[in-house]
């Protein structure tokens, strides 16, 4: 089977990981082999040594869309849920990816009022005074997607609304076939 | 398909890049997906910070070990040529790699006078001129593996007797099937 992208793109507390986790799921549910690249998780893994400078982060989201090309020529279902601020490293990402599969940008879009509302690890709080330097958002760059497949908007509708919108895409894209009873 | 890893160790000169080149045709050949992680390429597209003391060693191959880990879930044929030197490391990355298939050490051996002879880069030279520092088989330890699945003596096989020699292994452990025509 073909194997393809979803980049999830967006701030800090968006819903990206939860919805990339739902989305995981269903795709296994549906027989695909998933390979979820979380931002956090694959810095720590691959990448500890690196900040949160532009230099660090754009080395962070480059090894990422490095993997997430190797998965996709492996046929596998690659979920990326990673702030990924900055418009041109994403399109780097997708000039790897697209080489070998799918490359889907979703914008999963929240204003950072509603995330200092919500701010489930008080990030933003720290960030807001002063904490944490080059926080997404706050003190840092979040440039959206000129042009996303598809945008979210997780302030109104609930992560499993947003995943299901999501596999809607993936299908109307031709990359997952219609839910068995669907 | 499962999923497995040919981990090719050995001194730098060894010839394991030159072997995974070959299996990697071979294998493809018989319609396998080959992901080929080789130890130079991966640290220049992961690891550029890292440099050769024990921990950076260290560090670098367990990230090849994860990446082939995930390769192999996905079900691909992953070959890693890297010098891996300590048997330590390269068992932390055949325990992360058995979780989801096949893990076959192949000891690409041959002696240091060997390599010095051949030298395609100039590497022993310089290191023996003491010109590199931590240069394995010169001034940093090379642990050759107690038990491996298979051990191919370069200084008297031919690049493509050894490839073939491992395609045979991979046979006899049922991880690839005999040859059409064989």
């Amino acid at each position: 089977m073909e194997g393809f992208t979803v980049w999830l793109t967006g701030l800090s507390g968006a819903g990206k990981t939860t919805i990339a986790t739902l989305l995981a799921s269903e795709l296994e549910r549906r027989g695909r082999l998933v390979e979820h690249l979380d931002g956090d998780v694959v810095r720590r893994q691959l990448s500890p040594e690196l900040g949160f400078s532009r230099a660090d982060r754009d080395s962070n989201i480059e090894r990422i869309g490095w993997l997430a090309s190797r998965c996709t020529r492996l046929g596998a279902a690659v979920l990326v849920s990673a702030i990924s601020p900055y418009r041109e490293t994403r399109e780097r990402c997708r000039a790897m990816i697209e080489e070998f599969g799918g490359f889907v940008e979703v914008f999963v879009s929240v204003s950072v009022d509603e995330c200092r509302q919500r701010d489930p690890k008080g990030l933003y709080e720290r960030a807001l005074a002063g904490d944490i330097v080059n926080f997404t958002g706050v003190s840092d760059p979040y440039e959206p997607p000129a042009n996303p497949d598809l945008t979210l908007h997780t302030a109104r509708e609930e992560p499993r609304q947003s995943a299901e919108r999501a596999l809607d895409k993936l299908s109307e894209l031709g990359l997952v076939r219609p839910a068995l009873g669907a």
